[in-house]
């Protein structure tokens, strides 16, 4: 992607965060009707959707030849990476939005030819902004992230790790080994958002964070953000991620990425 | 206790607690000395001790005839509740305030011949202070928090439960309750701080909060909060809290307190 072209969807991407933040900021207080889609707890708002469509409505009217792939619909069916793909979750962490009024994220990523250009993740209600160009560094608000630690070891870590893996019956994963990584680490955190997950992972305050069930617009900006500070982001069998469908994630920083997936990480399929 | 007296003490308190959160902030990005308690994972910093200090100071200059119990030790060896006591964790969450610099919070509950009067959790970085007297509600900063909903159903509730409590060899409750619980809630959280948990409940961002080794300081002011907006909190078998010895703990709104404890909790010893 060409430089001056990369500064400015950044700069418009950044614009459309703050504002439709802004637009959700004045809203979090109203009544809201909830949904549900896949399952009871896979809630989803007007303010989703609402959120969706204004990012639809200015990326279609600047740049009339990107696709957009977003979590509500509003975007493009889309088959392959080629171009210029916006990826957004509008709210990701929507139980938290719908629960706490607080801890959910907008996440925009921009791929050009399957490559993470950009990343956004915004903390509407803290109002804290995590950034990244591909090559460029990443940022929190004005601030540059600093490249993680690779030298503390694992059992001095903390995971972002959902109970639902430790669950027997859950389709994705050996819960044994889940077991055995939680006595492995020193602790597990689990925030509700997975857009900030990554950036908790990208600032350091989690050595790592590791799921099963993403969806392209839950790491397309966590990816790039983390990939920026040094930390390896990949399927949690260490494959490449597919951008186009569910996958498992594993998130973290260099030196534990290998151990946590080889002799943790046992999928079930 | 006085209500002239119960004021007196909750202005100071109100002010030793945010004076101490002052000088953590202002030192936070120190490089300090990390030692380890009871476990590799039980850590300790100067700043932890440097904080109970400051409370022991101020609360034996100002009232001499109050006692303290401390997390750190620089209190009084007590043995019971007569009297005003004074039960102070100066750093709840010390893993996040190591790791993160953030989501840590200062936990002081002053308890007359046994009942807790006084509860004040501080989140430091964050600057939100979370306030109760007995019998006249609790505040976060000077908002009035709602009574806690007493109608939404457990299966639709989010509960603050650590992953540990879901290992076969945790010595302290059958995990298989706990992963029944997992898949009957909407989803688990897991922040870190016993302190910020309760304030959590308390607010309605988290629907309860259950764990099995709390020490006196880690719920001494939370439990006093959740109760004043209706919650209710006692040990996970539903026994009232011994504030002398460490515990199992569950906070929840109170339509689905019982129903957990019957239901889930099955108690090793």
């Amino acid at each position: 992607m060409d430089q001056q072209k990369k500064n400015e969807i950044f700069e418009n991407a950044k614009a459309w965060v703050l504002e439709a933040g802004e637009r959700i900021k004045t809203n979090i207080d109203s009544p809201r009707s909830i949904e549900t889609k896949s399952n009871p707890n896979d809630l989803v708002t007007e303010m989703d959707q609402e959120t969706e469509q204004f990012f639809a409505g200015k990326i279609n009217d600047t740049y009339p030849d990107h696709y957009l792939l977003g979590e509500e619909g509003f975007g493009d069916e889309i088959e392959d990476l080629g171009g210029t793909v916006w990826i957004v979750d509008p709210i990701d962490g929507t139980m938290n939005f719908v629960h706490q009024k607080r801890n959910f994220a907008i996440s925009v990523g921009v791929y050009y030819e399957g490559v993470g250009e950009i990343g956004l993740i915004y903390n509407v209600m803290d109002g804290t902004l995590y950034t990244a160009k591909r090559g460029e560094g990443a940022y929190k608000n004005e601030e540059k992230l600093p490249h993680l630690d690779e030298e503390r070891p694992l059992n001095q870590s903390i995971l972002a790790l959902n109970t639902s893996w430790l669950i027997p019956e859950n389709p994705h994963v050996d819960h044994k080994g889940m077991e055995d990584l939680v006595k492995k680490i020193r602790s597990t955190r689990s925030y509700g958002s997975a857009a900030l997950e990554f950036a908790f992972v990208a600032e350091g305050l989690l050595d790592g964070y590791l799921t099963m069930t993403l969806m392209p617009w839950d790491y397309a900006a966590g990816s790039i953000i983390v990939r920026e500070v040094g930390g390896i982001v990949t399927r949690a069998d260490r494959e490449e991620l597919d951008l186009l469908n569910k996958t498992t994630v594993l998130a973290s920083r260099s030196n534990i990425h290998e151990e946590i997936s080889k002799d943790y990480v046992r999928l079930k399929k």
